[in-house]
């Protein structure tokens, strides 16, 4: 794990996902460029001293002398850290997870796409929302055409904790993703609003392919946008629009997408994510549970629990995590990859989350014009 | 009334608004044109035979030479024909009460504000989800600064009664709303859209200043609009978006708008208007329900029943014709309307979301290009 | 209306529930005691003064001479005046709305079903929560087998207005309720219990044939219970509990059913009435909403809205009230009632809630001992 | 472990839970009495096959003659193994984690604890629904007067995947819990009822006194209930309600419970476990979230996740592991055990329980008689 020590929030996320279906043992790291700071982590984790690491050099280059080497490389630093760090260790030869948004440029997207082709190595993106089983139950019935065609597509991702300046209270989380330096070209939109592009195209099964944006600092004196809203094309004809917000007070973590089509309309929150609500045209409306009556394989194949025992966040990230186990599996076995792993993020879906973060500042930047993604 | 005979739905509802506070009699009406179907329509509703008219002369005619004449005239027929009924009464010196959009163009929409000027009588639109207690309550608070300035506007109406094209299958309600003679330039933008847009502004004070819409006809073969979603920008700064749809499954009337301010956020959804959600910044959100705690005198004076029993749509019309009525007698009295009386929407309203309807065809003919509200 | 002057809150919305369907007119009243405060109140509704009587005494001797004379009383006093008010009405051939509880023992009740039945004049009782559309839905669903046979039934009614002592800070409605002279021998059990009692007959379609009930006072001082819990049996062998609170904080008006069947269950709540949640065995749970797909005719004619527009309390109260009038008019017609008039709830349900009010009573004090209904 | 093979549900659940805050390393077990399937259900969990045994004889044997010996061992068996397993193995002096309900006899439970006591080892009790933070936050607000003196409990736990006779289709899961050798003298009311009375107990921080029970097999030819109400008196005069089902169609996992007192009421609910609804008296009800503006330390401490980041069962039951784990550390060390270690449900919690099984089950023969716990 390159990133992850003492105070960081997604580390740790990363290593229970990865703990809880044991296909995962964390080994080794670079928990921070400071020698103490990096040990001291590292016993908090019950890492061998020896394999706390300062830096990503010192970290290749012992784990490959290693007959026990690390087999994948989590990324979980600030954005701007990704690229360099994911291309050393694709050249090294290790499987890379990689927090999203997968870089700062497109360049440095379309590199990482480049070098993994020719590495044959997994680059997985942790878009982790698409690891939730009823986000995945979505997806299989607009493929199976339980909606008929999707034709109007509403997603939002609204937050609250950037209301207040929280980064001049000496909030680093707050800090680095409202710096240009450290987040890249866009604040809530690459921080969030990324997150909800993505589950736009993976539960519909179709592309975004222009946008016209209009994004705007809430909170006074901040240099990148905490808030936006836009208006969607699909490549199948269909409209949408997407809301991110981190200003948005009341709100905890609210992504939610609604997909409608000619034959049915579903509805589904990250934050009652064990409820899917369907509803046929000229039917009840009837709720779909995880683990309930009715679901299908791909959800079926991703919980853990009966229903009525909720799952929640670490386990869909966990789902990531055993997909992305899989996936690793089947490239290192050159076997082909199961359904599950199938629905792993990688470094395409990273590029696209990049190529989508530039054209919404460039829409709004064009005064809402529309945008090719 | 004019309209709202046998098997109309909105002339009953303005009935029963009417009738449920006590401040109007219903005693004549042109029900419909056909002699015999106007004298059934009136005998239902216990009319005198006499004043079953067939004929907006006769109704005028007649009426002025009675003692008992009546006061004012609802008029509850298509959008079509509101402007030539609405100019002829208030001409005729009766108070007015349209449904709304005003009218299906601007100049007739211009047209009538100044004879209601003119004339003096009072022009009346029934936007009548602005009569739910708990809108007026959050509208008395965003006033309040209880949010501080608004920046995000969320706002949407979303049904899915024309999902399917009812309209090929003869259902009436349907057919006059998809069809440009009848409807005006806006299909679902007019018919709904125009609620969500007085909503806005209402809620928040503050007004539209241009928008950027995308309409579109997701029923194969419909001329009009059946769904829309824009951008918003407010004179005040703030951004935002709406979306209007007939055609989302699972979506029955579903309007539903949120606010956010650097010191609270606030929600209401029409399906469930007794509660109101407001999130202050920092502390832990709370239900602020119709007559319970704490709500202001604007909420208070529009309500009838204790919280917990649930008061709806027609107590919310009801509401909008008693302000009304109080709005005519302090006109015909000449003295200064009541803080209720104040909030009706009137020709100025009515105007105003004829433009927006404008304005949101003009845009989105233009390819979603900001256009002047 | 005997009762029901300045101040009162259930007259008001007796008289709107009369009102809204316009099955009813409002001539005249005993609106008070007091002469001057009798024509006051009148005078706010429209009254003729010489119909706004002082006592019972003169209502029935003047209005009886009249030819436009009055069709039905609606009694809306206190609890300890209904017997007497209804007994003379009855006696002088008017037929007869009473609050409930119908009286305050169980000899009077028996008393006004003798005379109903020897005046054949109607006494109906307003349980005005069984006019709620999709309360009715479920009372259909479950005769026609949807269910199977009902086997657990949970009711509640909490409220939270008693929870500090009012009384005692000089509110009347809570004054009266809790004085033993003026409310009978039960509190919160005869003011809100008796609804829920009603509504578990009244939906299941079988009997409670005996009760064990721990009734308390929360509220230190109170000599009638705030509070009550207790097991029910019924005649079909269904078990099931029943809670009555008026000292709950949090719950405003909290009327809730669920009945389970071997084959389904389904939940209805009295603030969000326009849902009914259906749930066949070894199926996706499904939302029945007033007015919506696959509701039954008991439902549907007792709907004046289309799904997504609420109706509220005052709604189902005026269904009462216009199926009063329907069982009215056959009765004066000699008719057979129709199916919603057959559903008004008379004498004998209001017997039966006085005695259901003593068994709970006197189960308490023989400390939770089983006593028959 | 002991149980927990192949197709167990619970055994899974419990090591997920001991795997996610990395306190716990499973390294053997009594999986299977059948060698072959003991293999192969550990080689699934990567166990040394020479620990996968097949008696607790020899694990207890081989693993004292180990210096990488277990701690602690986990006891999944159906419920008539539990108490010879965590005799044997408190004996022999190691740690135990025992699934609820503790013991199928009173005695047997009482023996336990007498043992737990003379070899001075930790005996937990998994009542996982008191590790959600929620439910802590709860009790710590009760503890803290925030509620005044608690005077009205309703708890239920409803679930319905035995509304059918899953017992004569094969289901393993439901052949032990409906048979009385394996599950004891009662069905669901010990294996959810006991959940609900020890939340009860829990949350208020008060004892059950005495309950008046009726249970009754919903389906026929069942010899356990599968259903049962009961009235309960606590200790500090408070009155409730308990309702355990586990054929209640429509109900996944409700486990619910209410608390109200004269300062302010509270609820929460197993599958919405995100969110604490407080309502203080003469205030706006408001939302408290896990880890959200306003909660204690007891909260606080068993969260791993920002608020909106939703966590459930796992989390829960994890919560218990680790705390369990910090009362074995301080158990071990001769230490005070921590505050978390300190609601670590133990022996004690057990025997509780299972007297309260008991008494439920003695109550309902005597025809819902009070019976003391």
């Amino acid at each position: 794990m390159i990133g992850g020590g003492r105070g960081a929030f997604i580390g740790a996320v990363h290593r229970m996902a990865a703990r809880l279906d044991d296909r995962y043992e964390f080994v080794a790291g670079v928990l921070s460029s400071d020698a103490q700071r990096s040990r001291d982590s590292g016993s908090d984790l019950l890492l061998a001293p020896e394999r706390c690491y300062t830096t990503l050099d010192s970290l290749l280059r012992e784990e490959a002398r290693r007959t026990d080497r690390i087999d994948v490389v989590a990324i979980v630093t600030p954005n701007h850290l990704h690229h360099t760090a994911a291309k050393r260790c694709l050249e090294a030869g290790f499987h890379v997870i990689c927090d999203k948004p997968l870089t700062t440029t497109i360049a440095d997207a379309e590199d990482l796409l480049r070098i993994a082709e020719r590495t044959q190595r997994v680059l997985a993106v942790t878009y982790n929302y698409s690891g939730y089983p009823l986000v995945r139950q979505a997806r299989e019935m607009i493929a199976n055409g339980e909606l008929g065609e999707p034709g109007v597509v509403q997603i939002e991702y609204a937050q609250d904790w950037l209301a207040t300046p929280l980064e001049a209270a000496g909030n680093k989380q707050a800090a680095w993703r409202v710096d240009p330096e450290k987040s890249g070209v866009a604040g809530a939109m690459g921080d969030i609003g990324t997150h909800a592009f993505h589950l736009a195209e993976f539960v519909t099964g179709t592309r975004v392919t222009k946008i016209a944006a209009d994004l705007s600092a809430q909170v006074a004196g901040r240099r990148l946008d905490d808030n936006g809203q836009m208006l969607l094309r699909f490549s199948n004809g269909a409209r949408g629009s997407l809301w991110a917000s981190q200003v948005a007070a009341g709100n905890e973590n609210g992504l939610r997408i609604r997909v409608y089509g000619s034959k049915a309309g579903l509805e589904w929150s990250q934050e009652t994510p064990n409820q899917l609500r369907f509803a046929p045209v000229g039917e009840q409306p009837r709720m779909v549970t995880r683990g309930g009556t009715g679901v299908g394989t791909a959800s079926a194949s991703a919980t853990r629990l009966p229903p009525g025992h909720p799952e929640g966040y670490i386990e869909a990230f966990a789902q990531i995590y055993s997909d992305i186990a899989a996936l690793i599996d089947a490239s290192n076995d050159g076997r082909a990859a199961s359904d599950g792993a199938l629905l792993v993020p990688t470094v395409a879906d990273g590029l696209r989350g990049v190529r989508f973060i530039h054209a919404a500042v460039e829409s709004s930047k064009a005064d809402a014009a529309w945008t090719v993604v």
